[in-house]
């Protein structure tokens, strides 16, 4: 079953079609039994058409037994009939499987603005299908990238009332080697029984130290969607909204996707750094992330881990843009282990030049605000010459 | 007197004192009148002393009849003894020039966590004093600068009841060839008669269409100060609160601080073309500045303007992501001209690599949301490896 087996009840698979030269461009996940579904989406005004179509789908149903995902086309800003083909994809798989179109949802991602070479799906669609197993899982996550230098899974498997439940997601990045093509993509799959609401609250709950505590360049995708399709049947006692299972449930769902998220960081494109940045001592929990954040999306800042300069001042600045209101006199700074700011002074003058400070693949950067209790972790990365080629010359 | 004449009564001058290796890194100016003073400053929480310094006196005054800015060092992050050399720098011109301490304003760009050299600066002052003049506005503008390419001065004049107005402002960028010099300051003159409340109301309302409405690398300095002084020698009818006098004020300033903001996202470093973003048809203000500035601060839209590469997905997405509601499928895309999406569909398949749009030094991006009748223009940059490697090897 490899290192990451699927839960109970789970295929998954991937092929190649045709909307991409040569790499995989579609992937299936199937549910021998029916999904609670929860899922996340973009909050981009210009919605894909495939996110459109399942949020409709699980406004009605909440749940599913198949979901579809095609990389090399995001079927974004098509209008009608970019609706109309992605109902059309969900019916024909529907068909293929022996479902009812309400079962099925799409996803896609690559290029904005062109049809969905619907030719070219109808005829991949009969082998996606014949290619699902118990072992399809990595597939179907090479199916789903479209510039990722590395496929994305993860899994975790713990125990509920002596029975043993299994998460095991997948994902893609937000690696940009060619233009238009920016989006994350999670599907995560669980055999737990659990209630629709407690499912939906997990993954809230799970996305806001991972998905939404990442960045790679500050731009938001038109088609980034994660959901958690949940099938029972690890035959557990069912978790409910509250309680011990599903805070250890909401544990490895939060493991899970810390893991995919940093590997979305780690494969961010041109990025040869992992930055983790860590605000402590804040009022306010949206505080301390609002300042991570900031922090995390600075230029300068990526520019200064990029070049292994400790530019403490940057970190200072790229908080106090941040919005939130704090005393900088408190402000503590800590870079790879290393304070350079502390009880309004600077702690140390360094040779910046040989410093060891940013000069290795993963560096750290703390701010503790000391004026309460609440922290949170933000994920990022470098800036490269290379981000700025891959994004700008892509024809040569 | 030159192109950018000084208005009445006032001089300037600038020197070069030791902050920095060989440029001029000290500035003043000085009115033979007390003058009104509208100022904004940065938002930053980590403000630096003479920020706070600036704003404590304008709170308690309301004028003054000097300003003097030192560049090479920011005195940010210095605690109690940066706000204390902020003091003393002002007492010490205070005394040179004859003056109250309460009549000199300080501003500082450069370094961030170091403190002023005192000494320095002290020696300094005296010449910078004996520099001045009714010629010396360009050493001013020069004295301001920290890693501009070129010195930005830009001048107005117009008729107010048969009296001649002047405008005449200096503005730095936030061209960051080095690291820690982020800063955008801009010191504007007028010997206009007007009263403190219309000469807010101006500066508020011409920042927002220009100080307010560019952007270089998204990132907001700790020490970013704009200021409006007028001393009233004009002898021209008193501009009020309302009226046409004021429009005509208002619409000379605007132009002003627009010639002075694109100078600045110009001489963005390391930018190779100038770009401005036009949103049409919005139902609110705010909304079309919002997505105009969303565009204009996407990396993927800077790197696409580098490229050439008319990829009108990345500003549609760009637009999407801006947080505010329209729909995307009335969307209308205009690049240099050439309309790319409009009614739903895409107006046109290019070949991207072959297409002149976005090869011009100055580039045009149009979004009409066709939802209402409120516009917002915005002025932005590409962004280059140069960018990159100014940010990150200063030390080679």
């Amino acid at each position: 079953m490899g290192k990451h087996p699927l839960p109970k009840g789970f295929l998954a698979g991937g092929i190649h079609c045709g909307m991409k030269k040569k790499r995989k461009d579609l992937a299936l996940i199937f549910s021998r039994k029916r999904c609670k579904v929860a899922a996340l989406f973009t909050t981009n005004a210009a919605k894909a058409a495939p996110v459109i179509h399942a949020q409709r789908q699980l406004a009605r149903n909440g749940g599913a037994r198949a979901v579809v995902i095609n990389s090399g086309n995001a079927n974004c800003m098509t209008g009608a009939r970019g609706l109309k083909d992605a109902r059309k994809t969900a019916g024909m798989l529907a068909e293929l499987l022996g479902l009812g179109k309400e079962d099925v949802l799409v996803s896609s991602t690559g290029i904005i603005g062109q049809f969905l070479p619907m030719k070219i799906l109808g005829e991949g669609l009969p082998r996606l299908v014949e290619s699902i197993s118990s072992k399809g899982l990595a597939d179907a996550a090479d199916g789903i990238m479209t510039t990722d230098s590395f496929r994305k899974i993860s899994s975790r498997s713990f125990d509920i009332g002596g029975k043993k439940v299994r998460l095991t997601g997948i994902a893609k990045g937000a690696g940009m080697v060619k233009p238009d093509m920016a989006t994350m993509l999670s599907y995560i799959m669980t055999d737990a029984e659990i209630s629709r609401e407690a499912l939906k609250k997990a993954l809230r709950s799970a996305s806001e130290v991972s998905f939404n505590a990442m960045t790679v360049d500050g731009d938001m995708s038109t088609n980034d969607t994660v959901m958690l399709l949940a099938n029972g049947e690890a035959g557990n006692r069912k978790i409910s909204e509250k309680g011990k299972d599903l805070e250890l449930f909401l544990k490895n769902l939060s493991a899970l996707c810390r893991d995919l998220a940093k590997m979305i960081v780690r494969d961010g494109e041109g990025a040869s750094k992992f930055i983790e940045v860590r605000v402590k001592g804040a009022k306010k929990k949206a505080d301390a992330k609002r300042i991570a954040g900031s922090i995390a999306d600075s230029l300068l800042v990526k520019c200064a881990v990029l070049g292994g300069d400790p530019n403490w001042g940057r970190i200072a600045s790229s908080a106090g843009a941040s919005g939130v209101k704090f005393d900088p006199g408190r402000m503590e700074i800590t870079l790879d282990g290393v304070t350079f700011f502390r009880d309004g002074k600077v702690a140390r003058n360094v040779d910046r030049k040989a410093s060891s400070v940013f000069k290795k693949k993963n560096v750290r950067i703390e701010v503790n605000l000391h004026s309460g209790r609440e922290n949170a972790v933000y994920y990022s990365c470098d800036i490269s010459k290379k981000y700025i080629t891959l994004n700008s010359f892509y024809t040569t």
